[in-house]
């Protein structure tokens, strides 16, 4: 069985193009580089129902793993535990090991950073330490907020934040490790060739007959028409499959004969 | 009633974080920026499944307008109008107008690109005519498939292509327009102040103050920790309001207010 994984964002500020989120592509990456199959990205506003309907549709397709990202911090729109517990019908309580953690970072940010050194559980603090019952906080190497892991036996759910620099060091610290284990020991490969010319739909024939003779192997047309570069098509192909030469032997094997197909054509492949 | 949007983008490459997406961000900035509520940002793969049931899920929500982006070339993935036709309940069929659309590019493409000047109906470009029952195809300025409309009565269903120049050409020819009259005479306004200090937590209750004294005002921090800059936190307010000077004074007046409440805590604010 493949490792899936849907990704669900929480933040106005994504909606409003006020910020380019970069964390769904971020986690898209690397737990496509890990060999998981990342099902589903979803954007959604800070509101309670609206996280706690997505968080459920999400679980209704069972994907083995949900990461959410945002809506952690201490401010009043910060309510996605909030909507993660109304979805799961569980109660928000106070987490012992959460407020060690918020103790911790404290004093760690407060050696570096203009903050007092001494430790007061304000609200916004505490509303940090607030999780889910049955929730674990997760270890945050870089800012204030724990993240989150809810093991709920189909499917795990890591609630990160969304800062980043943060998500990304929880990512790579906790939930890296895990998806690696659940993928097995599979590994994503890839490879390209370029073509001068727009004429997909002389390309879209071949790329049937080679996806037809290459069990496994994704093959993907890309018009790439940005006043950067001279108008041309990516050809993109892919391999989720074992660690090893024999799966990079497959996915040039596919290569190739796509490059045979091509020739005749009279189209001019480029570098 | 605000007029809502949510979008939805369709393709793989964007789920193996092959392709950073840069529509749902240019697509949320723009529509925000008419006045219109984007509600929802959906990515998925180029399943016929999945489009279908993603489609029927936002239907269901009954958004104002729906846009999706990518699969409308002419490559067996390009599968988007079939999961819509899906979704509808309706047959694909050959559209005239499109034909004579596809017809027309061909034409003005031959031109200025290196491709032969007579015109075939290949199976390729048949595949880009052929529509739900009901559809109409819109003018591409960039490329060759048509977009296509899609009135749903409760919906208007804007179907568009995945390459950035077509979407936004085709956006800013068509979509705006209709969004912009959807939206009344409403405008976005924002604008921000920095604090340099890490402090969300003091900040918070002061946010809440404003935005309770403020109605319509929406106040965000964001923490700013990227490596690039010193960090900081910025923080954002907007307002969804007629447009002209009553709605900037409105918004003016809430930052006046914030300014005023955080000078007693001795954080700084900076340019």
């Amino acid at each position: 069985m493949t490792a899936d994984l849907e990704i669900i964002c929480v933040g106005n500020e994504l909606l409003i193009g006020k910020i380019q989120d970069t964390n769904a592509h971020y986690l898209s990456l690397q737990a496509t580089r890990l060999g998981v199959n990342v099902k589903r990205i979803t954007v959604i506003q800070d509101i309670l129902e609206e996280i706690a309907s997505t968080i459920n549709d999400a679980l209704a397709r069972k994907p083995m793993f949900i990461i959410t990202t945002g809506g952690l911090g201490p401010t009043f729109d910060d309510i996605t535990l909030q909507g993660i517990a109304k979805a799961l019908n569980r109660e928000l309580e106070v987490n012992e090991n959460a407020i060690e953690m918020i103790k911790q970072r404290h004093k760690e940010l407060a050696k570096t950073r203009n903050i007092p050194a001494k430790f007061e559980l304000t609200k916004p603090r505490l509303k940090m330490a607030m999780l889910p019952e049955k929730a674990e906080p997760i270890h945050n190497p870089v800012g204030s907020a724990p993240a989150v892991l809810i093991d709920l036996q189909e499917t795990i759910l890591f609630v990160l934040p969304g800062v980043p620099l943060e998500m990304e060091g929880i990512f790579q610290e906790t939930v890296a490790p895990v998806l690696k284990q659940a993928s097995g020991n599979n590994g994503f490969y890839e490879t390209s060739l370029f073509v001068d010319s727009l004429m997909e739909s002389v390309l879209s024939p071949l790329i049937d007959i080679v996806m037809n003779d290459n069990q496994g192997v994704y093959v993907k047309s890309h018009v790439k028409v940005d006043g950067k570069s001279k108008p041309h098509i990516e050809v993109h192909l892919t391999l989720v499959g074992q660690s090893g030469d024999e799966s990079n032997e497959r996915l040039q094997k596919a290569k190739r004969q796509l490059l045979a197909l091509i020739e005749p054509t009279g189209l001019r492949i480029i570098d």
